[in-house]
């Protein structure tokens, strides 16, 4: 079903990550696919967007994203949590067929080798800003937000719909172990009279 | 009120943060208090904790940061969802009584001089992690989380009770403008039998 997914722009791309969910991490290299969930990805600047992510030394992912240069965050859905789950505790390297295990569905937005997952929310299409340091002392991965795409039926004119969508729609928001959080109710503050 | 403040184990900490929300980050230096709201701050690390944070050169709390070395970062509650808004949006450059101004309490939690703010659900204090090409070129800092609280009412033995505490304790996520998701219902990924 891709007939919903609809390009976002640049200057809103940041808003896709801004409410701290957990998202999924794909990448390819050498007719390699891979998926990895990171509760710790962060968006970094507005324009251009970039965003920070965390990839352990140990996740065949960050040597995916380390010879190609490119890769995906995307933000699942509570439709997708057992399957989040499953590739945040799998490696490629002990688990072969970790994808297919998890059934997961692979789309190629962007029209060359970069794997997207089927079924997410909305799609952060990235170029790895290399700074050796962060990666080799914090883990920390910088990336440029180069194309942005969201499902309309829960992002749409530049904002989350997750009160109108269905509660399968919404975020996840992992705390430890198989424990999350779904995203809640809208809540708006109050504007000064004075501002 | 600070009788359910009480200390979170280092190990913990990052899952103070690990959901994502909106935070406060407070600091202190020759004799001027601050605080603003970050949306832009995640965990790093787990042992010692670390996180990151962006703080923008027009905020006179990275001022204080850098000259003091140390600030806190804490987790805002939905009560807290104006004043979160309040003082993310205006500076201590132009509104000087603007933590009286958003009705600000502080509390002095570690006996020295930095502020934590009264009615947060948990309280991160960071020692600087200098590491001034990410803080000029990005605006990014690292903290080494030293010390950790959170209020028993919504956080204990190491995990959240969102689900059992009032709403008025939920976490804020930031979108963008006014506009925040409480953190939402409680979700729990099923365990395969071959793990």
């Amino acid at each position: 079903m891709t007939d919903h997914i609809r390009p976002v722009p640049l200057d809103k791309a940041y808003r896709l990550l801004n409410h701290g969910p957990t998202v999924l991490v794909s990448s390819h290299f050498d007719g390699v696919d891979n998926v990895m969930a990171a509760a710790w990805a962060c968006a970094l600047d507005f324009a251009p967007p970039k965003l920070t992510v965390v990839l352990d030394k140990a996740t065949r992912t960050r040597e995916l994203v380390e010879a190609s240069g490119r890769f995906v965050v995307q933000v699942p859905t509570a439709a997708l949590l057992n399957l989040t789950n499953e590739v945040g505790k799998r490696s490629l390297a002990h688990h072969p067929d970790k994808l297919q295990q998890a059934g997961i569905g692979l789309l190629r937005l962007s029209g060359g080798t970069l794997p997207f997952v089927d079924g997410c929310s909305a799609w952060l299409e990235c170029a790895l800003v290399p700074e050796p340091h962060n990666q080799q002392t914090y883990d920390l991965f910088i990336g440029e937000v180069v194309a942005a795409w969201a499902d309309d039926r829960v992002f749409r004119d530049g904002h989350w719909q997750f009160d109108s969508a269905g509660p399968e729609w919404r975020s996840i928001h992992h705390v430890a172990g198989g424990h999350f959080y779904a995203i809640g109710e809208a809540m708006h503050a109050r504007e000064r009279a004075d501002e």
